[in-house]
């Protein structure tokens, strides 16, 4: 790659990840909770009970059995989910009262945050070329 | 935030850690290294011998120094790079002859997949603009 290729891939690695940083840091510092954390509770408020099987949680956050099971220890301890045995081998997990109220509040902060540093300095060009940038590579990557 | 930009973000989201992930996985399958075994090769292949001393590698990779001593000790086993006590309290690392050689063809084979995953897709004003936006969040976040 030339010298100019290499400063455009530094740039744009380098902008992804203090963005990201952002929005970890202010889902901590305005509502207590790691990103982990907000992985757990959005994953659940999106089903129709804000509960799951303990599976099909780590199979939606592509994550290994034993991570979901620590994450879920903490957060029972911190009263934002609780693990339930359904009988035979099936233990659900499902939000809180806490959980759901703190999940509603992050998301809508979230949103506000990802509008502020992502969405409000982007033109109407720069929005296309990363659609179609996107696009692009989630065709070639996974089509 | 509007459904069109919920699914941009998460278009875009996804699109990265896709491209990340090609990006690891080919290293592992092409020069057996893992994403951080090569951010360590790397860096000590910067310096002017291919050596630092060990809080200054762990500095200039923003890894905790217990990290990196762990990551240094499964290194040093596949004889990738040497540790070097330099006296009082200085330990040094460097590169030792078959890790220069696997950075060295490595930092090719990596150029190569950016190319062909990030750059070749992309229209010189899709470039631009992917630029400008990366320009803007650093300028916001770290000014």
């Amino acid at each position: 790659m030339e010298p100019g290729e290499w400063a455009l891939w530094n740039d744009w690695m380098r902008a992804q990840r203090l963005l990201a940083r952002e929005l970890d840091r202010a889902l901590q510092r305005d509502y207590g909770i790691s990103k982990a954390e907000f992985s757990v509770l959005v994953t659940l408020h999106q089903t129709p009970k804000d509960r799951l099987r303990v599976g099909e949680l780590a199979e939606s956050l592509g994550w290994e059995k034993s991570r979901v099971a620590h994450q879920l220890t903490r957060m029972e301890q911190r009263e934002l989910v609780e693990r339930t045995d359904s009988g035979g081998r099936r233990i659900d997990v499902g939000l809180t009262a806490k959980g759901r109220d703190v999940v509603q509040q992050a998301i809508g902060g979230h949103a506000e945050n990802i509008r502020e540093y992502f969405f409000e300095p982007l033109t109407p060009e720069q929005t296309d070329a990363i659609q179609a940038w996107s696009r692009q590579i989630l065709d070639r990557i996974e089509p």
